[in-house]
């Protein structure tokens, strides 16, 4: 999910104060005891991310996955996280998915709070991984020349949102349980310039991605990998939505990459726009602005 | 604040599944590198754990401190903290809080997540911290024969919070800023049997504490410090108030603490109550018991 939020932007507007060193747009960070911890938290709160009477194994799934995805984007091993629950009538599902979560990724649970509240219910999680890799991968490296690339498909987590919503026969796994690239990102972070993980869609998270490193990609929409059962018509908003978690990285011109991935676009000195899409700037609203 | 959760008692119901593996009841200890990281995640919910109208300041310096609190508990040194947080129409003045609670208590913001949400607000915040003493205390390690002592008042964030409830002129600073006794802990680790902070209050913690150690703690309340605005008559009623943070340890016999505390107690042998006050075991509803 995303960290572009109001509250670290507020926090930023406080430097040179302490409370503002250190803050990252993803993960921290922390140097400690010889070795790199990585740190991330995401929440998630009842009827904003996810449907009401949704199965909550499944929305536990995605919190763990989530964030976990976070780390993968940092080349970094799970090392275990911290729950943050409120309590519900519906608690036994929710810890059989996070059971079914943490077994998948073999990731313990550290510690946690729970809370009771009345309205809608707020989750989150703290995870934390051990850098695989340093530097630790950013977003902020892509240099004009690098080649633009993506582990897999976006606009699953959309099929499978309409068909869990609309109740229809089609897949809907790849919205409720999607997989974190955990060894893709381990793979990738020694060789990569720049990576992040598609949270929020592909084209606001590469609009990032450039901003971040001052320079502009250009997408050929031709090279990005779709589900095969996404009408063409629906491309262009498949780029725009998010939850699909796959990893977005730039590498040295002439490097491939050591896993399968497709390549979608090239990093150029900066022009008006973060990214230009098959020749044209793209129209606004690239994807899920979380505040 | 408690951990002593439904949740984490469903979670210890998976075992041996690798997810309750490492659970503890109040932080989490995690070998990393060549040093020990403490980690704790506390949860605050508007309605639940601050006066509906309260200054956002004083909430966010509360859900800091509380942090703080249980790192003091284990004897570490505070490195940061992740926060989430739901947006609101105060904000500004809960980053006003948060600002200065981090600069009291010179810890970084590392990173974190926020959200919109309609309903109660709800706030965690996750805390790290780096363990100065090994093996780390916990409240499990209290001997027959060990005295039992306390760092402060208990009662104080009781009066606190019926000034600041009822808009009277008495102090109410005790209740809202409280402040976690970092520099105790760390003086007090090296040489404790067991620690923790008194957050649910001083009864329930105790009980908690010899429950945890098998063993039985005899409490004189006559040697129970008291805020000196506390009416006699209502002694028992601070013994099971929260909130103020003072830490509650036990030392081998004849040991004395390097630090002001007061002896409130002694260790036996479990007897059919995990503790004895004045010589009776005491009513039932011993503290705030949070889920």
């Amino acid at each position: 999910m995303s960290k572009e939020s109001a509250l670290i932007a507020a926090l930023r507007a406080l430097a040179p104060h302490p409370a503002a060193r250190g803050l990252q747009d993803d993960c921290a960070v922390l140097d400690f005891g010889g070795e790199t911890m990585i740190l991330t938290h995401d929440m998630m709160v009842e009827g904003v991310h996810w449907l009401p009477g949704q199965d909550m194994a499944d929305v536990a799934w995605k919190l763990v996955a989530a964030n976990l995805s976070d780390l993968a984007a940092k080349g970094a091993e799970p090392i275990g996280v911290l729950l943050g629950f409120t309590l519900g009538e519906d608690d036994t599902r929710f810890l059989h998915g996070l059971n079914e979560a943490l077994t998948a990724f073999a990731v313990p649970l550290l510690g946690g709070d729970t809370v009771s509240a009345n309205g809608p219910r707020s989750l989150g999680l703290t995870a934390l991984g051990r850098a695989t890799c340093r530097p630790v991968p950013d977003r902020r490296g892509a240099s004009p020349g690098d080649t633009l690339w993506l582990t897999g498909p976006v606009g699953a987590a959309m099929l499978g949102f309409e068909a869990l919503r609309d109740k229809t026969d089609a897949s809907s796994t790849a919205f409720r349980r999607p997989l974190p690239r955990l060894a893709e990102g381990r793979a990738l972070a020694p060789i990569v310039t720049a990576m992040m993980d598609v949270s929020d869609g592909l084209l606001i998270d590469a609009a990032r991605m450039a901003q971040a490193s001052a320079i502009t990609f250009a997408i050929n929409s031709t090279n990005v990998p779709f589900p095969a059962s996404l009408p063409p018509a629906r491309q262009d908003e498949a780029m725009r939505w998010g939850d699909d978690y796959e990893l977005l990285f730039t590498l040295p011109p002439g490097t491939n990459p050591p896993i399968p991935a497709h390549h979608i676009g090239t990093a150029s000195l900066p022009s008006g726009s973060p990214i230009i899409v098959d020749g044209a700037v793209p129209h606004n609203n690239l994807g899920y602005m979380h505040d």
